[in-house]
C-alpha cells in the first residue's frame, strides 16, 4: 500500500538493532486518516470473506483493528498482555515472548467474547518474528473460532514469521513488507 | 447520552467493590458504531475550540480517542503505562495509582509528541479517582501545553474524580455519569 510506504519512508527511523520506529503516526502518536485508510484497505482486502469477530492484541493494534471494525461493521476484540485483574478466571491464555522488551508475557481474551464457529479475522499493527500472531492463533484454536486470515499493517519480510505462518496455509495480508533496512535509514520494501 | 446509558444498562455488570464492567463493548470487546457515536459526541461538544491533539492512554482509551480524532481530524497520543523500552528515555512521565489492579504505575509520553503551546483534549474510557487524568494533566502541565478539557465515556458520580477536576476550573464532559449502582445490578445516571 503506497500511502503507508511513503509514509514509513518520510516518518519512520530505522534504530539499530533492526528496529523501525513508526511511533510517529501508529504506535504511539496515532495519525487517524491514515489508520482509516489501513481500516479500509483490509475491508478491500478481506470484506468478501465472512468476519464475525475482530481479534487483535493491545495497544498498538487496537487503533487499526477499530478502523477495520467501523468498516465491517463487526466487533473487534483486543487481547490483553499481562494478568489483568478485571478480566477474571474465564480467560483463554497464550504464552508469548516480546523481543521488544526482551521478556515473556501473557495474552489474554475472555471467554465470553470469543465463540466456538466464529469467523476471526486477526489484525495487528507488526508482523516480524510471528510470536504475537502465532499466541493468537492458540488462543483462537482453544476457543474453537475460526481464522479468516491476519491483516498486519508493517511485515518485517526479513524475519521469519510472514513465512511460517503462510507456510501453515494462512492468508497473510501485509500492508506494507520491508524487505530490508540499514542503520543510514535506507529502506526497500517488497513489490 | 441516552445511547451510551442504554449500552450500560442492557450490557454493564456491576460486580461487588464498585466495578462495573462494560468489557462486553467498551474495554475489552469494542463495539464500533457506539464507540465511532462517542467519538462524535466529543466532537459535538469541543468541535469549537481548538483543539490541536487528543491524549489518552493505554489501552481502553484508544479506540474512544481514535474515534473522536477522526471527527476534529488531529493526531491521538495514548501515553504509555510501565516503563517502554521502545519509549526511549526522552519521555515525559507522571506516577499513578491503578485501583483495578491496586498497585502504582508510571505513565509515559515522548517529548516528540507533546509540545508547548499545543491545545489537548484528554479523552479516556472512565474517570472515578480521578488518578489517571490527573497524571495527563501532570504530563500536559510538564509539556507546557495547554488543556482544553476532558472527555470522559463513564464517569462514577459517586467517587470524586470528576468534581475535583471541575473545582479546579477543568471543563469535564461525560458522556454517561453514573450517581449510583447496586449489586443487584440497578444503576442511576445522573441526568
Amino acid at each position: 500500500m503506497k500511502l503507508l510506504e511513503e509514509k514509513i519512508r518520510s516518518n519512520g527511523r530505522v534504530l539499530p538493532g533492526g528496529i523501525l520506529k513508526v511511533d510517529s503516526f501508529l504506535t504511539h502518536q496515532i495519525d487517524p486518516d491514515l489508520i482509516t485508510a489501513l481500516g479500509r484497505e483490509f475491508f478491500n482486502l478481506f470484506g468478501s470473506c465472512r468476519v464475525d469477530k475482530i481479534l487483535t492484541v493491545e495497544s498498538s493494534g487496537i487503533a487499526i483493528a477499530f478502523a477495520a471494525a467501523q468498516f465491517f461493521k463487526v466487533p473487534v476484540v483486543f487481547a490483553k498482555k499481562g494478568k489483568h485483574k478485571n478480566v477474571g478466571a474465564d480467560v483463554y491464555t497464550g504464552e508469548c515472548f516480546s523481543y521488544t522488551k526482551g521478556e515473556p508475557y501473557q495474552m489474554s481474551v475472555s471467554r465470553a467474547y470469543l465463540n466456538k464457529g466464529e469467523r476471526v479475522l486477526v489484525i495487528d499493527d507488526f508482523l516480524a518474528n510471528g510470536a504475537a500472531a502465532k499466541c493468537l492463533l492458540s488462543i483462537l484454536r482453544e476457543a474453537g473460532a475460526e481464522l479468516v486470515g491476519i491483516g498486519i499493517a508493517i511485515e518485517k519480510g526479513f524475519q521469519p514469521g510472514g513465512k511460517e505462518l503462510r507456510d501453515m496455509g494462512i492468508r497473510v495480508e501485509s500492508l506494507a513488507v520491508v524487505e530490508s533496512m540499514d542503520d543510514l535509514g535506507n529502506i526497500a520494501f517488497r513489490s
